[in-house]
């Protein structure tokens, strides 16, 4: 069994307290609470949560220093704001305990290599990140026919992740909301985490990006909210990457294309894969190009099968997977679904994309530390100079 | 009524001959003659094809250069290797011949403009483009659509037109095909000229340009096949544009997002139309953020009505409705489908992308023909040199 200690009780920690508990939710689906997980101590800035808290028979600490040097918990999940990540995690790391962080990792790629260095020199304590989308059954599918080799390589990917639509008004509930001081960034560091996360997981990491991004596009904020990145991989792979915050009803699709077959995935939820009866490049060798047309139309299954996929959803099933996945990476060493090293690679891809919205050039990844830790803290001086 | 000429007699030239004549092709539905045209000539420079033109009834020219110079057409139509449509069009001109040229207008920026100049120089010609998918029903419906207003700006389009699937066996037909002596280029110069144009035609001339082409991905040709470009339009908008000639079950997608809606064009077969009851910015004046999102999964029509459109199709009846538009062109002034500027702007916008391509840099629109020529230049004589 593993201790849990949460760190922030705001809407995310509210949910996962609910989920460590077996608590149901008012008017949803059970929840089945995840084995080997309890939940034994909350902090809360906020003490008026202190009733709420010990209401669940659970511990409540004000400071989130007491609750690391408590003994009450054998891991933290941290679910503050990012810019505060690093330096609870890792003060918990160097306390001994195991740190599961919501997503992102960081807001600065030189902040997320402190806390790996941190587990680095605390070798007994596991890492890993709350990038859940990863525990989705269908993704899962995806990425292990990926995976097989059977679709051979990839050449090229195409995501549009514009499901983000937030209004003016939104932004406006709280000051650090769209602000560079208070959130490091927009739409790269809060939403777009965990497409950014699925492309790098299931496409590979980009060698090099350029990258558009507009800053407060159709909105009252300052940070970026529409981002379109062209990326090219070490392999001669292309690939594009587009997300926003002003497309109402926006579009989620990503479409994989390979040597041998093609991947579509709409909105986390069907996915369609066309298998090619032979390598691509082949198909030249046993049809002139209008015969193969002719028989694309006719007769399409010399030429491709076709299977549709969904998920099994159930109602917050991927966060019970990743707390089980995390019990079961301390406990037993299990692989994590999502270790440490995807919430570097995911903050590196944000980072380089900041960095080439900014300069106007392509940008290498891994890119300068420096570099975009010195962009951002202009960014945040001109801000707060305002 | 118009006397044409048709100047070629391959592929593209043998089909126009028996949509002007009236001639059913074998196994395929009658075409009906467009009205107010005859062909009453042709010119091809192997004689083989003699008989059979004059079988048509049609006299028959060896050189372009008699037909255009001859008293039997009052226009010519252009169907030749790229490379020589701009000598053929500037002579047709000057002997005071409407010219219809097939796509692209020519390789280069700089050729272009001088058959415009020619025209100019011509007052009593006109000059028109066969850009034949701007004749699709479902896509002038679209047009319609934007020309409107009813969606307000435009703010983003993603592109993919993937559709040009071509094996190596194809590029083999002809030693032409895939070279930068032969064809001046690849996709960008072939197959995407239509995509670009209806790009351009619905969503306007980008500003400027980025982009990465791939030459000889997955083929063995010099020419780029491989394309992806991330464009900026003057007021503030984004597009991105994909197409390649090695995707075996190639993407046809189009999605332009609007303040007001959303268009989806899918293989210019099929579209919906997303119309919004409130423009975008406005709907979180309404709603709070997660409240919206309950609406939309209960009540979508408060949110957006649907159109689906699906386009009206005859076989070859674009083509017939072009030469039907250039005859009213010509003989009323009717308003052409594909004026000259569209050529003209179908090549700046290829050229400024292989020259972005070329130089890793962002190209602004018109880009400088010498800097493009020059680079096309030493392309043609390294492909030559080996």
């Amino acid at each position: 069994m593993v201790r849990i200690g949460l760190i922030g009780f705001g809407q995310q920690g509210k949910l996962y307290s609910a989920i460590l508990t077996g608590t149901p939710l008012p008017g949803m689906p059970p929840i089945p609470k995840p084995e080997e997980c309890v939940l034994t101590a909350i902090s809360a800035r906020n003490e008026i949560c202190k009733g709420q808290i010990e209401a669940m028979g659970v511990r409540y600490f004000q400071n989130w220093q007491e609750l690391v040097a408590s003994d009450v918990c054998d891991a933290v999940v941290i679910t503050v704001p990012h810019f505060a990540h690093h330096e609870i995690a890792i003060t918990a790391l160097n306390a001994g305990k195991h740190v599961l962080c919501e997503k992102p990792m960081t807001v600065r790629a030189s902040d997320a290599q402190a806390i790996l260095d941190a587990q680095q020199t605390n070798p007994g304590t596991k890492l890993a990140m709350m990038l859940n989308q990863r525990a989705n059954s269908l993704l899962q599918k995806i990425k292990t026919i990926i995976d097989s080799g059977e679709l051979g390589a990839i050449r090229s990917s195409y995501y549009i992740s514009n499901h983000w639509w937030r209004p003016d008004s939104y932004y406006a509930t709280n000051p650090w909301r769209g602000t560079w001081s208070g959130e490091g960034g927009g739409i790269l560091v809060n939403q777009a985490c965990h497409p950014l996360d699925l492309w790098i997981w299931l496409c590979g990491m980009p060698q090099a990006v350029y990258a558009r991004c507009l800053e407060g596009a159709h909105r009252n904020i300052a940070v970026e909210n529409d981002v379109t990145v062209l990326a090219r991989y070490p392999d001669g792979g292309q690939g594009v990457f587009i997300t926003c915050s002003h497309d109402l009803l926006g579009t989620d699709r990503l479409e994989i294309n390979f040597a041998k077959g093609k991947i579509l995935l709409e909105e986390n939820r069907k996915a369609t894969v066309l298998r090619y009866t032979q390598p691509e490049g082949s198909f030249g060798d046993s049809y002139d190009f209008r015969t193969f047309y002719g028989i694309l139309m006719q007769n399409p299954q010399e030429i491709y099968t076709r299977e549709e996929l969904s998920a099994e959803t159930a109602f917050c099933g991927d966060y019970v997977q990743m707390f089980r996945n995390f019990a079961g990476y301390i406990l037993r060493d299990e692989n994590p679904i999502a270790p440490a090293q995807a919430g570097m690679h995911q903050v590196q891809l944000a980072n380089a994309i900041q960095l080439s919205g900014w300069t106007g050039q392509e940008v290498t990844l891994p890119c300068c530390c420096d570099d975009y830790d010195n962009w951002l803290a202009r960014k945040i001086q001109e801000e707060t100079a305002q």
